[in-house]
């Protein structure tokens, strides 16, 4: 079956989508730690990150590079924090969060509960600074 | 000033190394969240991830990538799980953490408190793995 996030990239579910190149999508999470955080896959369903082979984990890090990159000319913040867990969907996802601090981090604090409006603002800015 | 990182690498300081290259170094946290949490350095002193070049950065991962399937051959866990967060030393670093579920990557929680001999046994599990 088909992973939740196949289904986000072939368009049959919604997502505010961000940046999108032949191998890999990047769109915001639906549950943020902070505002701008972005979901990265391949669109390849590969469940594990380090059962990609060696050049689509490279081509997966450059891609996310630019995507964090993006986030950071669209969110004020010191930096992007990176963090593959894995465990909730089966299809390898890298979460970019941009953080100030080391707590921002916590995927054990409540979720952000952002306005639609405030999405695709959000999608909006990452998407214009995505090059 | 040398990062504590940078004297790790040079020896000027302990560490538990499990692996090392030409440009790259690992050695278990010393304040591990989970048995076999290890660290991930380019000897190239540069402070945020996403400052890495392409190259640098594809060559980082790789070798990562290699050290957590050493990491899962020693470990009894479900994946390693990926961090990298950067606030607290200003050289890039990327947390390997062997995990079980998604609460097993929280750095919130206590640390776990492992005699010198635990870290000298999983140390060597996990060289005596490294290929």
């Amino acid at each position: 079956m088909a992973s939740v996030f196949s289904k986000i990239i072939k368009g049959e579910l919604p997502s505010y989508k961000v940046a999108e190149s032949d191998d890999f999508f990047a769109f915001l999470d639906i549950n943020p730690i902070q505002e701008g955080h972005t979901l990265v896959v391949p669109k390849v369903e590969q469940d594990y990150l380090f059962d990609l082979g060696d050049i689509e984990l490279q081509a997966f890090m450059v891609f996310s590079k630019k995507v964090a990159l993006a986030i950071e000319k669209s969110i004020t913040c010191s930096r992007i924090g990176v963090t593959v867990i894995g465990l909730e969907v089966p299809h390898a996802h890298i979460h970019l969060i941009p953080i100030n601090g080391i707590n921002d981090m916590s995927f054990n604090t409540p979720k952000l509960k952002l306005s639609a409006d405030r999405m695709k603002e959000l999608q909006n800015l990452i998407a214009a600074n995505f090059e």
